[in-house]
């Protein structure tokens, strides 16, 4: 890859400040065919993941691609999308708490809503909130296939949680969400057949069965599972790239920033720091790649400022010079500022605005 | 420390919704009052950083207990705290760029401000930003005493630098800005004794000198300085605590978070995660401190889940407890919350708006 001299296209330099998230929109939108396209191959349903855009333009170009609805991990995620027209919404998370559930109450009334469940604490908690209502709450049981992090762990908790749940009134069960470990499927669908089979026994009807990630989407329908809830493919990011789920020209997230100093040999100071990128690493050693000097290593941050090892840069950037930077992780990125600017084709084409923004309750 | 039954106030219990950013506004105010109380001991003006907490309200706070004016980093935090009748700002920044010059030159007729640079490309555009006004800008030359972020590293380059912002049509050379490293003020004293006698030789005013950092503020006017710009220190955090800067007691600023999940025996699943507590260890090995479980280990983060360890705990938090948890560091938990929940004597005493929030440009 040769380094841009100029990576700022001449009609986005005049008006852009910096640090900024700019999105190609072109690169998003084949993301969004691509994925769906994977998705209509196997006959699965896709459910988007807001969590990467958070953003109602970015939910109708994924629902005007063939989207069935989208998936919030938070319900005020939910809100903001269900206000933005999106009208069948699956919360993949254990909503719980007093105000949640009056909030639960209101949302599942004005559009179709699944949520989910690893325990009976928060299914109980679901009843009590729908109780009384008219039209039962179509519920999830997470399995735990290997990730770790929530889920009942064993097929037998599963099932009988599924059939806690379904003895509830104003609930409905309606199957099972997983969000496998990146790679190797081979536990979740061991996992899975052992559900379907208990789920048979105790004629429980396994309506939908929901897996997701980026990291996976080539193998969509391995699961033979109903949907499919990926977030991080409509924009991908550095450690998309790492996993072999994206290249390079897949990115559609970047962050431009400005050098603001030079304050000694072989060191740059960007305008970008942990208030712009986040410290997340996600298993790299710097904190993303400057596209534009692939030699440099933004080897730490400060709050407002990026710290850029430029020594074994053939040529250094300049004072005033504008960077691209590809995050590690686009999704707590596009979450800080609370507007992307848009380009296509490199021109400007206007913003997207982050509607869902710091929705983490 | 006897770990709290219930850490939720009964008043704050029936309308909290986590995850939440919860400030005791007591503590905030003890803390302010301290800091004014050692500026004004050493008779050093207070400038407080308002990064922590990017707030109106804090902002006045400050400036009813003594403070001169406030600091900010970005252009943007500065624009907003014009906004909210702040009308002496420093910005500790090298501000640079097209769109920025605009905006600075227009900021400066409104309101006494002051920024700074390391280098002549910003000390220039300063210029041409300022050309044709009436007013000069001040313009403060940031020194690198050590901490090694920004400033000229050098007392010969700081010397030359501000002899070329001397010269400048637009420009008045106020003094010399510094953000020693934490802990051993030695190299600092030296540089600065060198650059006072330089400029001296020059015939260089030092109007300003203003100094920095909340792990240093016991020493406050240890350099002899004219200002003193702190931040953390309004609201303290696990970091400040270990720098011996703070007790826990002076820590203003605490996440709720609920328990959602007990997957697994030893280990329970919050509702908060990266986007509520940042990814910033700090050198700690986990992502906060719990207070109600301190034998407890809060040793991953997902974007909307906490991952912690409690199998060291005696006693087990359920599902659907609330927890409270200092963030290893305040300043960018803040900025990714739109509004603060405020105690005061554990009492619920209103909001807190994040006015600046996001502002990184």
């Amino acid at each position: 890859m040769t380094p841009a001299l100029s990576p700022v296209p001449t009609e986005l330099a005049a008006t852009l400040d910096t640090p900024a998230a700019v999105v190609a929109l072109d690169v998003a939108e084949r993301n969004i065919a691509r994925l769906q396209a994977a998705c209509t191959g196997a006959g699965v349903a896709n459910r988007p993941h807001i969590k990467t855009h958070k953003s109602a333009e970015i939910t109708r170009l994924q629902l005007e691609a063939g989207a069935i609805g989208v998936t919030c991990q938070k319900l005020g995620e939910a809100e903001v999308m269900a206000r933005a027209g999106a009208n069948d919404i699956l919360i993949s998370y254990n909503v719980l708490g007093v105000v949640k559930h009056q909030r639960l109450r209101t949302l599942a009334a004005r559009v179709k809503l699944t949520v989910c469940c690893d325990n009976r604490t928060v299914a109980d908690g679901y009843a009590q909130a729908m109780a009384g209502q008219v039209r039962p709450l179509a519920v999830l049981v997470e399995c735990d296939t290997g990730r770790h992090r929530c889920g009942a762990t064993t097929p037998e908790a599963v099932v009988e949680l599924a059939r806690h749940v379904a003895a509830q009134p104003g609930l409905r069960f309606d199957g099972v969400l997983m969000y496998p470990p990146d790679g190797d499927l081979q536990e979740s669908v061991e996992f899975l057949a052992q559900v379907r089979a208990r789920c048979s026994r105790h004629g429980l009807d396994l309506h939908t069965v929901c897996s997701g990630g980026t990291p996976n989407w080539a193998r969509i329908g391995s699961l033979s599972e109903t949907e499919y809830r990926a977030g991080t493919y409509v924009y991908n990011d550095r450690q998309m790239v790492g996993f072999g789920a994206a290249t390079l020209a897949d990115c559609a997230l970047l962050v431009y920033a400005t050098v603001v100093s030079h304050p000694e040999p072989g060191r740059v100071m960007l305008d970008a720091g942990s208030k712009t990128l986040t410290s997340d690493l996600m298993g790299f050693k710097d904190h993303g790649l400057l596209l534009d000097y692939l030699d440099a290593s933004l080897y730490k941050l400060a709050e407002e400022h990026g710290f850029v090892d430029v020594s074994n840069c053939a040529r250094l950037p300049a004072i005033g010079e504008v960077v691209r930077i590809l995050p590690n992780h686009a999704c707590p990125v596009s979450n800080l500022f609370d507007r992307l600017l848009c380009t296509r084709a490199g021109v400007p084409a206007g913003h997207i605005t982050i509607a869902a923004r710091g929705q983490v309750t």
